[in-house]
């Protein structure tokens, strides 16, 4: 009988989460049902969304609960299915949970093919974060050839994705995104027109700069005073992407509202959310549409691979403190 | 020679406008030159906007320059004038500023006329503030039928508009006022389906309350305290007009920015800033609909004439205090 580890969610936390906040168990590996798919996983997905499902309240996705294995994405191996559509050594990406082994209908996977790119890109660029950058730019933000595009979290997996479609969009882009270390791989590896380091530049003058025409369209991954620093350089007409707010996650003071959204008024913009599961019917075509881009070599995907399932609590906390860039992945072992 | 009393800006306000900042100084009268025509201020338009061109700073409109007339609309008599288009005796509409008399260009008078609608009434439903609620529901919050509609200030110029057209487009309709007596108004004279005192009530709950299947269209002239509450009872795809925020204007601790929006993303709803001024070209249309509601009794106007001219710095405050329902006119003598 295989053990499979996982992490439960003990409590709620309060702020920046901590080991304790999760019991760290075994239990013996359930064998399929009728129509169920045993998984081990090999990848997992961190993203900073997994903040928001540890707290109660009404949200897009019901929390988790005390109790539950942490929810998480993942890529693994089938190893044992009892559904038509799956067979041992079939690769698949599903909402696995922070554990290694996953048992789930099969109508909950989805195949992913490791020929046609790594693993963990599909956590990545042919993935969430990827569809997320997809349908937020090009459905809410409706970017324009010529115009300027801003994205925050600029390195991460969702920004990396956002600054590299609204190039190949014909848009002039400029990242924000923490350390020159980044901000580098931004304008030299991924073809950025600009990048604003938030740690050593005033953000707002800077953005001045780089966008002397205002920001027609900002997808925001951070809030707080990144938003508001952008919220001051808006172009008549400009759009905002509402993707996330990473910076008040783990806040123990409340969220910090935008105090210039009156440039709304000023310039007739607008800002909307967005959840990329609403587009769920559309991930082929952004499938097809980004695996066409990065075959090209138009997209360039970079994952943060850390390895070993049992560094979860301290690995997901790089996202928090900037450490990763690209897509943070965790490889179960 | 005829002398011109005028309010003319003394000096930026700090929080809550007072009468020193203004200089009530008194001029000849100046005689229109060609193309030009001399009109006798009747009512000065009153609104919450004129705070803010009152500040320094970029914003949609020049602020009011140190030593220049106050910026207001009013409604007038020519009495003289060197233009074809106009004729002594006409009603006009024109931006007057806070004086007896202007002496203005043609081309900035709109004729008015006073059989169709009392004068007052060209300031308020048949001016900017009806023309601001028209467009800003219709346009930015496209209500449909049977959906919900919430407006905050909903007892002023603007916001009974807001709802009285609200109503007529089948729209289940909930105005946020302040004191009883306003709520009874909208309710009662007005039609609306339900009143928040937001003076006596939890606002969340009473919304959860009227609204219970989540409001579909926020159209928002407070901001603050209200715009949060309202975004924690927004329904899937809402649209928030920002339209003002008068509960900021006089802040001196800076603008509270909404804390709450990242409903925004949890319900895929949309928040867009409007200024009445881009619909211009459309002026006709709504002037045409709304004096079509207004003869048929679909559409009531209020407005609130404060008399005396020299009253203007402590009559402006009845906005920001809360003391005006409908249209808050200033009637010159």
């Amino acid at each position: 009988m295989t053990t499979n580890h996982q992490f439960r969610l003990a409590a709620r936390p309060v702020g920046t989460p901590k080991r304790t906040d999760w019991n760290y168990v075994e239990e013996p590996v359930r064998q399929p049902g009728d129509n169920e798919v045993l998984v081990r996983t090999l990848y997992l997905s961190l993203d900073p969304a997994m903040r928001g499902w540890m707290n109660e309240g009404k949200s897009y996705i019901p929390p988790v609960q005390i109790g539950e294995v942490m929810r998480a994405g993942g890529v693994g191996e089938v190893v044992a299915s009892k559904h038509a559509g799956f067979k041992t050594g079939d690769h698949v990406y599903g909402t696995l949970g922070i554990q290694e082994y996953a048992t789930l209908d099969g109508k909950a996977l989805t195949k992913v093919d490791p020929s046609l790119a790594p693993l963990p890109t599909y956590l990545g660029t042919l993935g969430m974060p990827g569809f997320t950058a997809y349908f937020g730019l090009l459905d809410i933000g409706q970017p324009k050839p010529g115009e300027t595009v801003v994205v925050s979290g600029a390195a991460g997996a969702v920004g990396t994705v956002v600054g590299q479609i609204a190039k190949i969009k014909g848009c002039r882009v400029v990242g924000i995104a923490g350390g020159r270390e980044k901000c580098d791989y931004l304008v030299n590896d991924l073809g950025f027109d600009g990048a604003v380091d938030y740690k050593s530049e005033d953000v707002k003058k800077s953005l001045r700069q780089h966008c002397p025409k205002g920001v027609d369209v900002y997808f925001d991954n951070v809030g707080g005073d990144i938003l508001d620093a952008v919220l001051t350089q808006l172009a008549r007409n400009a759009r905002i992407v509402i993707c996330g707010a990473i910076s008040q996650y783990n806040s123990t003071s409340g969220v910090k509202g935008p105090s210039n959204y009156m440039s709304l008024l000023v310039n007739r913009a607008s800002m909307k959310g967005m959840v990329v599961f609403d587009y769920a019917d559309r991930y082929p075509e952004a499938m097809r549409e980004m695996g066409g881009w990065l075959k090209a070599g138009q997209l360039k995907s970079r994952e943060d691979v850390v390895t070993g399932i049992e560094t979860f609590p301290e690995t997901l906390l790089k996202l928090f403190k900037g450490e990763n860039t690209g897509k943070l992945v965790l490889k179960v072992s």
